[in-house]
């Protein structure tokens, strides 16, 4: 799945900073994709680039219409409508990552193809895939995973690619949701994927590359958490990564949006390790990754400390250390 | 997904025996579903049933022309499409398990529209599901787990499910995959769910029941093979299981079409427990159903000794053997 760039960003009305998170997003990770933002009356967030409108954004060379904010329920506003329909009269693609697809709105259907433009629905996949083989394919792979859902693994992976580039190593992030496709321009959403085809999707999304190569695959879910796990299995699996890194957090008591108990962060590590054995022997993990944002700073050592002699691996917050010994351990172990 | 019976089987052409085998499957565990087989020219599997024409089998109340084999690629035959317009016709609903969807074919469309019958797409999935939540439910939950795929857990379960009604218990198969739903009447093809919602899926298969009520859940795939572990372990959090059986053979070397060595059984007890824990913190091993096959006689007692010392566990051939010992360490254990 492409999604081409330069982007126009439409936050829409979006009452916060979090209903727009997927615009921020946008701007921190992609400033080079984004040429500014569309905004109706009344929105509260601000991603601090040029406010354009569709038909001015289109004549300055933007391809896309990104909806960067979310909508209450999932649904399609009526009141978006109209501004989509402009950014397709515009000549531009429209991408959303709602659960509501704009494929079904027959509106939006009739003038895209009326325009020659292209409604791309992040969450959804129609494209054919196979199932996962398991062959061992050249290139390394270094793998995301989690405690729990939201809880960094993005983040994470994006910085761990940056980090290996900044050192001149060829790294790429494979793009897992939505929010990593529109970074990345590119990847599949697969927990969009039928359930038969999640590996061949992770193998699809990481393919054999040159021997020094490292994809840098977004993870998702948990092994352990009762909504996902199937999701989480079939990437692992599926991107036979040699290395992954475990993103946890300390505050939480259970898991997002169920009742079951946060996992031990060794479960986690030692169930990845044998489940990913299955498609790479090799594996390891390389180093954690802790979301310390409910934590003082005096917390946030104490906490790094105490996994990091309990694991015997590098323990950061890369939003607040950066991944330098998470790196350092992993291109002294591979 | 509910499929009504009584089936009309079409076998169609089918050169040998195993081509036929979801209708010899009917045969053997529905009898009471099945009027009769349809056959074409050339066909060499016989169920042993009447053979009745689509109209015939409408006349004495018919309700499903099934397709009871394979096609060769997995795609609808066309010298097939007469007769499933004729079913349609005689005002049967046609269900089939192939990859390729009844529904994308217009002649069959327009003619069950016409007819007010249905096209039942057993490997297609298109109802609404929420995704899994984990929440404990009443009743009680037993699931068949495979070293491997095509390893015997439909047929282990069908028998676990017909044991327990006869020792005067109530329980339920619940199918996971197309012949299985078609033996039911009922099911969801696991495999065929967008991966976000397979646990979702087994949530809804297996729902809150009376205390002593048992499901019997049909497993799929391994929680080790690189095709299908993501379904596996949706399947297996999603169903909570109190107890599951473990299913094996002893000649394979690797797990089937793909690379991967067959895995060891305790590896595959130990990860079922592990990760079933998630959900159903009792969840425990009680017996191993042993595919004998490829083995003499003397070998297949060798074979069941090994693994019963090995495990501690009951171990049988529930084609040789039955199911009681484990059933009475079911009983006991629960």
């Amino acid at each position: 799945m492409d999604v081409h760039a330069p982007y126009l960003v439409f936050l829409a009305n979006a009452h916060d900073r979090l209903a727009a998170k997927t615009g921020y997003a946008l701007v921190d990770w992609c400033p080079e994709r984004v040429l500014g933002q569309c905004r109706m009356d009344g929105c509260v967030a601000d991603l601090g680039v040029r406010e354009l409108s569709p038909e001015q954004a289109a004549a300055e060379g933007a391809r896309t219409f990104v909806i960067g904010t979310v909508s209450p329920g999932g649904a399609l506003q009526g009141s978006w409508l109209r501004l989509l329909e402009r950014a397709l009269d515009a000549g531009l693609d429209v991408a959303s990552g709602m659960h509501r697809r704009l494929a079904d709105v027959p509106e939006l259907v009739a003038r895209a193809e009326l325009r020659g433009c292209r409604l791309i629905d992040l969450r959804h996949h129609d494209g054919a895939l196979g199932v996962g083989t398991g062959k061992p394919r050249a290139g390394k792979r270094l793998l995301t995973v989690g405690t729990d859902c939201s809880i960094g693994k993005k983040y994470a992976a994006l910085a761990l690619a940056a980090g290996l580039r900044k050192r001149g190593h060829a790294a790429d992030f494979r793009a897992t949701g939505q929010t990593g496709i529109l970074i990345a321009g590119t990847g599949i959403a697969v927990d969009a994927v039928v359930s038969d085809f999640v590996s061949g999707a992770a193998e699809a999304l990481s393919p054999e590359a040159d021997p020094g190569h490292w994809d840098v695959v977004e993870g998702q879910g948990s092994l352990l958490h009762p909504s996902f796990a199937g999701v989480t299995l079939g990437l692992l699996q599926g991107s036979q990564p040699d290395a992954f890194v475990l993103c946890h957090e300390t505050t939480r008591t259970h898991m997002r949006n169920v009742d079951t108990p946060m996992p031990d962060p060794a479960e986690v590590i030692e169930l990845t390790i044998r489940l990913g054995r299955a498609t790479n022997p090799s594996i390891q993990c390389v180093g954690i990754a802790l979301n310390t944002s409910g934590l003082s700073e005096a917390q946030a050592v104490a906490a790094k400390q105490a996994l990091a002699t309990r694991h015997a691996l590098p323990v950061i917050d890369p939003l607040v250390d950066g991944v330098t010994p998470i790196l350092d351990r992993l291109l002294a172990s591979l």
